[in-house]
């Protein structure tokens, strides 16, 4: 039998690892300078707390856990109970009651739901996990996949919300990925939404703007009057989204566009608030003002952000929002928030292409100790246990075989140095070290060994 | 709705991230300067890969995913199908083609028996991922949990071995838990079977030995007896079991039994080996031979650990052992290995009883500007991201609200530090530093803030 993994899943080998874990380590370590707080769900959540909560398309691709006790082991008549009922659009329970987590809101959510009482108030937290869904696989899209989010909930502070600018500009500096962080205000498309046939309109108009990137201003259009909006509506969205400039002139525009609507006004305001602060900051953040940033999740009500790398042609790896309230699906009113998330498979992408990531994160082990016989290899063993203690990985090659072989195995894995070990060196208590990428060699006694700069 | 997470799950709150993510790094660390390499596979397996690896009991406790679609927007007539099938006691196919891992060994064999060409041998792993298992839940059992492996596959050598006690030895150093490593070996535990009635009772033997900790020598000779050995063989495998002295000691006794059997004394010879080097060697790790350590897999073939922790009642903290055939299941032969796991829930719990974890592992936000006005907290946020800058996590309070309110925020985060910046500091450009756990106050200047220590 070839073994194979399902589709759409990924084996990450040593340099994967390791070049992640960067992304991840960097991340994090600027959460955590923010104050922001490590959590971690289950991957399993009960099925209610899932259900319900991404549409009917985001239901489809749940991952739903089979009940334990239904497969060839359990009685034949329960199982047909239970599906007999699924069959007539009841109650799945008999059959799942478990789920993959999907993203790392809705437990969040959850958690915060179950635990405010004792939490923190702002609670700040970072959560950094896999999560599943039964899409299609294809090019850069997979059924497991990191999530990287920092959320404030218990505040409407816009603090936060030039925090997250500041977490975002400082990630991708350290990352040295160069990017354009944009913001765009909810506030501000359901004043236009307003102004163009009414609230109840705002839905479609975010959606529509939403695929401007990929379908284009005409497309944009046909979608709008596909969905009842009229030309002189979609004229009106077509001239607000041709609003241009720099931020502050955008700002005036919409200021005279907003003239008379309350929403309009506050949202130019809070933008009008981040980018001030922006200029001000000591931080390279300057985020740009896109009117035509509108996010499809329609659970943001203020501030929106997204993050577009320069110089690769890769969609939106990183993004977030406003909004009013967190867990209200969860029975406990009143808790807003913002957040952010980092696409970290599209920043590893991006790192790849443009060659970003330093050298020394790849690298293992320092130098092999190749094995010369028992005597020699003790004396190595030793030496090497040395060199640990001292914060330099290495090895000993596990058997006396031909220097070609143990060459192979120093090239295989990069190691940079190999140390020879033989008899002779035993005896005159040295080592001869080479530098395998130069050529180098240099016979070193044991105590250079150990204080040797790698 | 009152949410809840599933039976067997948990959530972990910043403080048990950050301990748990001590113990992961210590490990890791400890992995890395042995020149281990990190893998990770994907949560979910082909269902076929893992069913069968891990006995009838083991199959039971998967954890299985519906396939997709077969949900309330299912039709029917597929789902009754396939279920049909199931009931009929044939593949399940049609339901389920995938199941959450249950342990880290099997979807590592499944990655080398894919992958063996391109990796270097002999190839040394770890990895660290949870595992899902629909066990019953109960105190210190969890349907989700991590393991911790670190395996050498593709080589025989004793080497190995040694270098596995290093690494526990190491790592339980550096966590500060004091422990005992014991070793065994199967070929005298083989030996043993061969002279008490044959090599098929092998298993019957090890499996009632295994249990000696938990039942007594009583319960375990009631259970030899009911497996089918004569009170004769039951009462050399118990003189056996009572073998003592140092290890020294112990070999010789073997040696004496096992003359005549050329397995056991490959097995005398083996644990002689390991006794031997770590004697001489400079990690205080000598291992301590157990005769009694049987390690319920059958799989293993050679040497067996087992940590257990010293001062503390919970059972073994890692384990591990030699293994002939790693991936002739998934059809490629004579991948020979041996690996060790560490039991990072139960050393947390050791760790947590013993109080071992440093102070500073639990420390987030070091400092708390106080929120006293518009003005006040831009000079803060400036503040805040030069101290950023320099390493040191601090936040600004999201609003200006009562001193009693933002007082309670660093309690309840346990900041050690707040900095007050009202109008008249701004103006002398000073901040009052407090530390909350003494009291002390102190005024320092923009300048001297930046350059405090913390």
């Amino acid at each position: 039998m070839k073994p194979t993994i399902p589709q759409g899943t990924r084996d990450f080998g040593a340099d994967t690892v390791r070049k992640r874990n960067y992304i991840f380590s960097t991340i994090k370590a600027v959460f955590e300078l923010y104050g922001f707080q490590p959590l971690e769900t289950p991957a399993m959540e009960n099925l209610e707390t899932l259900m319900g909560k991404y549409g009917e398309e985001g239901d489809k691709l749940i991952f739903k856990i089979l009940n334990n006790g239904l497969d060839n082991e359990a009685k034949a008549e329960k199982i047909r109970e239970g599906f007999a009922k699924v069959t007539e659009g009841k109650s799945s329970k008999d059959i799942t009651e478990r789920a993959l987590r999907y993203d790392l809101t809705i437990p969040f959510a959850r958690y915060v739901a179950m635990n405010h009482q004792q939490l923190p108030m702002p609670f700040k937290r970072y959560q950094m996990q896999p999560v599943w869904r039964a899409d299609r696989p294809q090019k850069g899209r997979y059924r497991e996949f990191y999530q990287c989010d920092a959320d404030v909930v218990g505040s409407k502070s816009l603090l936060n919300e030039l925090e997250l600018v500041n977490i975002y500009a400082t990630v991708f500096q350290k990352l040295k990925v160069d990017v354009e962080i944009r913001i765009n205000n909810r506030k501000v498309l359901a004043a236009l939404a307003d102004i163009c046939g009414g609230a109840e309109k705002m839905i479609d108009i975010t959606i529509a703007i939403d695929k401007l990137d990929k379908i284009g201003i005409e497309k944009v259009k046909e979608e709008l009057s596909g969905r009842g909006l009229s030309k002189t509506q979609i004229q009106t969205i077509e001239s607000f989204l041709n609003i241009s400039g720099s931020n502050e002139e955008k700002l005036q525009q919409l200021k005279t566009i907003f003239a008379q609507n309350e929403t309009g006004l506050k949202g130019v305001e809070e933008l009008e608030y981040i980018v001030q602060y922006c200029q001000q900051s000591t931080v390279n953040s300057q985020p740009v003002l896109d009117l035509t940033l509108a996010r499809g999740l329609n659970y943001y009500t203020g501030t929106i952000f997204e993050v577009k790398a320069n110089g690769v042609q890769i969609g939106s790896i990183g993004g977030g929002g406003r909004y009013d309230d967190l867990t209200g699906l969860f029975g406990v009113p009143n808790i807003p928030g913002v957040g952010i998330s980092f696409g970290v498979d599209r920043i590893y992408d991006v790192m790849s292409e443009l060659d970003l990531f330093p050298k020394e994160v790849v690298s293992g082990t320092k130098l092999l100790f190749f094995n010369l016989g028992e005597a020699e290899v003790a004396k190595a063993m030793d030496l090497a246990q040395t060199l640990r203690s001292q914060g330099v990985a290495c090895e000993v090659f596990h058997e006396n075989s031909k220097f070609d072989k143990q060459f192979k195995y120093a090239e295989k894995k990069s190691i940079p140095f190999i140390a020879v070990l033989g008899s002779k060196e035993l005896e005159q208590r040295v080592v001869n070290v080479k530098n395998l990428a130069t050529g180098a060699q240099q016979q070193l006694s044991f105590d250079d060994l150990v204080h040797f700069s790698w």
